[in-house]
């Protein structure tokens, strides 16, 4: 009897000791971790965050323990005491924090368990930067990692989501800095209490792990009982599926990566712009993951997007809609403006682009004179230049053979002063050049000739007398145009500070 | 009521058209199917496969149908006289086989379902063949299709498990012409239902789908309805899930393409020969794919391959075993040879590669004479050029500053003639020059050199008398090095036949 305890322990000792040794490349392999650097660790003194204590105390790297008390249990109190007396017990710091989870659920309007998950994190996250810890340590096991998966399977997740929990995340949702680090992700539930047994470490038992009528405990000991009926290996199959999966994933965010630079043309506060085209011709899984990675920055609070909004957002970059503006979600939209998809929220100014724009409180209404021949700065690094030039076959030449629509080249006889550069206005109709008939609503003119919406308001335009004669960029009105009568020519260019 | 019913009957009538809508754009868009040739459709008589007949009756695809009587049971006959009624009514060109399951089931050691669906695709392609039909059709639909996501997540499938069945999959199992196409897949079988009933078109009962012991009918009947108690939209969540997964996996699929493209060196019966470096280099993920697409391609009966196998080839490219060597599965193995991985059958003959060889069935025992200054041909492409010079301060510098191992500088003082060119033989000993001490095995020799070991048996040795002087591309032997007090140099060189 006595030689088969010696034996049996003697087989745990190896057995221990190949557990220390996988916890310690996992540390340093997967986890990234230095051991010069000291990590804090969650502990909430179950068995899990015990088993990770117990390793780290076994390695040689230096660590922090911290505890939220949520007070949501009658022995919340006991349950920090009792890591407070291991901690101490092991000569390792220890950082102790209380929250009310009840009224912080209830203020946000978030479950028991979301508003627990946000204590927490941001209590461990907080505490790491306070005492410079590399990483937060949590104790997620491989059984965790199968419920997790088969929670996103039901939720009918992504990639993201049926790869389960990385071993090392950052950026994070609590911060960009400190990396969350999951060392446990190999090990088995089995393996933890059989581990924790043979050290004489007793954990606290947390009720509610038992509450069935939280979803996770009803996948864990209903669900995943009950698919084991389908496959006896379920647990091992899940766990392999999510490795699998996981280095897909990482291929594709590779790939979801660059094709971001490429495509992303500017971020600002509350926007990205892509390049239209470039998006559209990508495979439509790349777009998927953009158009996520888009929202995801506009909304980093958000943790799913909803399905239908990403493909409503896929559905027009096939086919815009007619405004070439739609309405996503939570105040966000999307808009098509020339070559650029804005992606942005209801609030966000979205910067001008390369446009003429009058500002906003200039009133201009600059009478212009002939002998003017330098510059008229209009603001946002534009102007207008003007000059008189007598007609020679090389000016009409050039007039006809325009296709630079921010030149014109106006029949001085058909002018009627004074010349003023101004918004438009309500009523505004406008005879394009070349167009036969009657002249159209100004406003439809800005509609057919596709100028930017955001752009029309406060678009510079040049006025004889009441009549609008130059769209710079669009189109002179029919009656400047030209002729091989035409004896003097004005001569007008809208030019951005750095053209000469 | 009148009222009612004929309201009814119109919104009725509303629903087919734009089902029948949704099928034929699916037939052009997502089956690639052209209305311009015929396809053939496996009906079994089945409510699914009524409606796809149904369907396709209504649009104006040419197309034939197929039925396989299984004969296994009581009314298989009826069913096929059932088929072959309805097609007559339509004017429907009709083919009928006939198979006994139950004897292939047995021959092949297959199950009933397996020995089923194997007949029954090679009886439609078989056809689909014969016919001349551009695709054979058949009528998975969407509760199919999330059975299948099931199936395959219960037995840890990767991304190409997960994604589903594709609407159209060319090369398949039974064709590398004819596609097999399935354009219900967006259909439900409540819209199925719904539409049989309000034709009036009845199908046949296989009351084997009541069955729960056959594993797809559990998943149906008992596994999903309890699926909805985690989540009630839970077809719809893992339909979606396999439309998103599908896009993702199109996306490796071209990485992987492109991937072989670049690290396949060449295929032949029964290997592939992987560019070693590259295959490395790719992420784990890829690394992955192509060894499963390796595995394919010398295996493509095989339906499942196994977890294990691929990642004991993975563990092989991050740390080759130190015989370069390992064995997969299924009469498969790897094999590192310099710059390239194999990955064959046992059967399969390697093509030798650039290396030289003597021949198998030349007994190369050939006696220089010191006039020879021309070439010996050595079989491969290979030959051997040699000439007597006297030493001078050149010979002397290029012997000592030799790196390529192809030639050597022999003092022929030390010769002892006859000088021969054979294969190694049990037994010799090798004394490498600059290697202090005593002669070594040569067979450790070629081993400690990294020699090919397939190269091994037929590399060509030059002996002195019995002493083995030189292995060319490696090492001359220690007493033949020539020195300042060497008189007459022997020179060899070993070269292809393309090289002077």
């Amino acid at each position: 009897l006595e030689e088969g305890k010696i034996a049996y322990d003697y087989r745990n000792a190896i057995i221990h000791f190949t557990m220390l040794n996988r916890f310690i490349s996992i540390l340093q392999q997967k986890c990234f971790l230095s051991p010069e650097n000291k990590v804090l660790v969650g502990v909430s003194g179950g068995a899990d965050s015990l088993f990770l204590l117990d390793l780290l105390s076994r390695s040689n790297y230096p660590f922090i323990v911290a505890h939220l008390n949520h007070q949501l249990r009658p022995e919340a109190d006991d349950d920090a005491q009792f890591v407070e007396t291991i901690s101490g017990r092991l000569g390792i710091p220890f950082i102790l924090g209380k929250e009310d989870v009840f009224a912080y659920a209830e203020r946000f309007d978030l479950s028991i368990e979301e508003a627990a998950r946000h204590l927490r994190y941001s209590f461990l996250f907080e505490n790491a930067k306070q005492v410079g810890a590399q990483a937060v340590l949590v104790a997620h096991h491989a059984d965790d990692q199968i419920e997790t998966v088969l929670m996103h399977f039901l939720r009918g997740s992504g990639l993201a989501g049926l790869r389960g929990m990385p071993y090392w995340s950052l950026p994070n949702p609590w911060s960009d800095e400190i990396p969350l680090a999951r060392p446990l992700l190999e090990f088995w539930r089995e393996e933890i209490d059989a581990y924790l047994q043979d050290h004489n470490l007793e954990p606290i038992e947390d009720k509610t792990n038992r509450d069935t009528t939280i979803f996770r405990n009803r996948l864990r000991h209903e669900l995943i009982p009950s698919l084991t009926s389908y496959n006896p290996g379920i647990r091992k199959v899940l766990y392999r599926m999510s490795q699998v999966l996981d280095a897909d994933y990482e291929v594709l965010e590779g790939i979801v990566d660059s094709a971001w630079e490429e495509i992303c043309q500017e971020q600002g506060h509350g926007y990205t712009a892509f390049r239209f085209a470039a998006l559209s011709a990508q495979p439509v899984g790349i777009q998927r993951y953009l158009i996520r990675k888009g929202i995801n920055f506009l909304l980093p609070g958000l943790r799913d997007i909803d399905f239908h909004t990403v493909e409503r957002a896929l559905d027009f970059l096939k086919k815009p809609t007619n405004s070439k503006r739609m309405e996503l979600a939570a105040g966000l939209y999307i808009l098509l403006e020339d070559e650029l998809l804005w992606l942005a929220n209801d609030t966000a100014v979205l910067p001008d682009r390369a446009w003429p724009q009058l500002l906003p409180n200039d009133n201009y209404c600059i009478e212009l004179s002939l002998d003017l021949t330098g510059n008229l700065l209009l603001g946002q690094g534009w102007r207008i230049e003007v000059d008189l030039q007598k007609t020679s076959r090389d000016s009409y030449r050039q007039a006809l053979e325009n296709l630079d629509m921010f030149q014109a080249w106006i029949d001085i006889e058909q002018v009627q002063f004074p010349l003023t550069i101004r918004c438009r206005r309500p009523g505004d109709r406008f005879h394009p050049a070349g167009m036969a008939g009657r002249s159209v609503k100004l406003s439809d003119f800005m509609i057919n000739v596709k100028m930017p919406e955001r752009a029309r308001a406060r678009w510079p335009l040049v006025y004889s007398a009441s009549e609008l004669m130059w769209v710079p960029g669009y189109r002179l009105a029919h009656s400047f145009l030209i002729s091989d009568s035409t004896l003097q020519v004005l001569h007008f260019r809208l030019l951005r500070s750095d053209e000469t």
